[in-house]
């Protein structure tokens, strides 16, 4: 089922749920009221439950949410199931650091090979992905698609190698560059990390607190 | 001037006017309509208006937004200059990314030190920043007080670095952990950065383009 007209804010917080529920779950929690949901997050209720309906039934007045059947079906509608392929450009510290710690099976991402143009890196294996030549991508991507690139290359290459991906059929680019992308194609989707979105949040609410 | 009530989306918002105004001001746009500004970002211009009278009075009637002083008025708001301190405990791979290619000085931070118990870098030099042992936090927090933590620490160790900087006078943590952290002292402010909430977010946009 696709879904229309959901606002990137209801978007944005189906993951925090995910996140809260599945520590509900991991903790033996078995079931929850929207009100101490909300409470946990900082979100009202009535939020929880008009965020919820975007996406059907879940929870019964008065009884509550069931914690592991609506961890599992946001699992769903956030495409957990999916297992969806990725390929990580640009094994720097901060690719190396993806590749070790990250969780991406716990993300419904199986990490196909990690890439670069640095011999220093080729042909090493981190956290069993193995390091190829920028010069294989073509070649690798033609015989093993992928949905989603993570881009942790030097900003000034950032462009560049999103558009030959995206023309090796990538649709999805996780931009950790801090380079405003853009590409002609209207499906291909790009989520940015903004670290210093972040770091201005913080350097806000320490001069308001 | 502390400011109350206000929402953290409208706070989540101001770094993003604050880098698209950055980018203009580059550019050397001079001025700009709540309409123009607004398309570029995907908000309405009445809630931009709505967004920046809760800071006072900006632009003018029919003339827009004065590009440059604009910026700068959002930079102060949100504490550029106030050239805070900070420190960055555990320079693995992420930690020394953001040690190396991070612009700390343009969000209005100078990096004092970074820490580590690994003998492997403690000693070391990145970007011009020495990496200390991890022992010698305390004597150099109570010499150089710092407002702000960058906690790139394994997740296991976060909670008790977390409370060690705080009992030291740390008062804001950049936390990429992905560890829940708290504090019984109010005052503390943890900002995190989730990489899987962003590659969630994609994942549903994926499924639903």
């Amino acid at each position: 089922m696709k879904r229309e007209n959901i606002s990137d804010a209801v978007v944005r917080r189906l993951p925090r749920y995910y996140r809260q529920l599945s520590e509900l779950c991991a903790h033996g929690a078995e079931r929850i009221s929207s009100h101490a949901l909300g409470r946990e997050m900082g979100i009202t209720a009535s939020q929880i439950r008009q965020d919820f309906s975007c996406f059907g039934e879940f929870g019964q007045q008065g009884y509550g949410y069931r914690v592991k059947e609506l961890c599992e079906e946001i699992g769903r509608i956030l495409g957990l199931d999916k297992n969806r392929r990725l390929v990580l450009v640009g094994v720097g510290h901060l690719g190396h650091a993806l590749l070790q710690n990250f969780p991406f099976a716990k993300c419904g991402f199986s990490v196909g090979a990690a890439f670069d143009v640095s011999p220093a890196v080729v042909g090493s294996r981190v956290n069993g992905v193995t390091v190829r030549d920028m010069r294989e991508i073509d070649a690798y991507l033609k015989e093993s698609p992928a949905d989603v690139a993570v881009l942790t290359v030097p900003q000034s290459a950032a462009q560049g190698v999103a558009d030959r991906l995206i023309s090796l059929g990538v649709r999805g680019l996780w931009n950790f560059t801090n380079a405003e992308l853009s590409s002609p194609e209207p499906e291909v989707i790009f989520e940015d990390i903004h670290f210093s979105d972040s770091l201005l949040t913080l350097s806000y609410r320490l001069g308001n607190a």
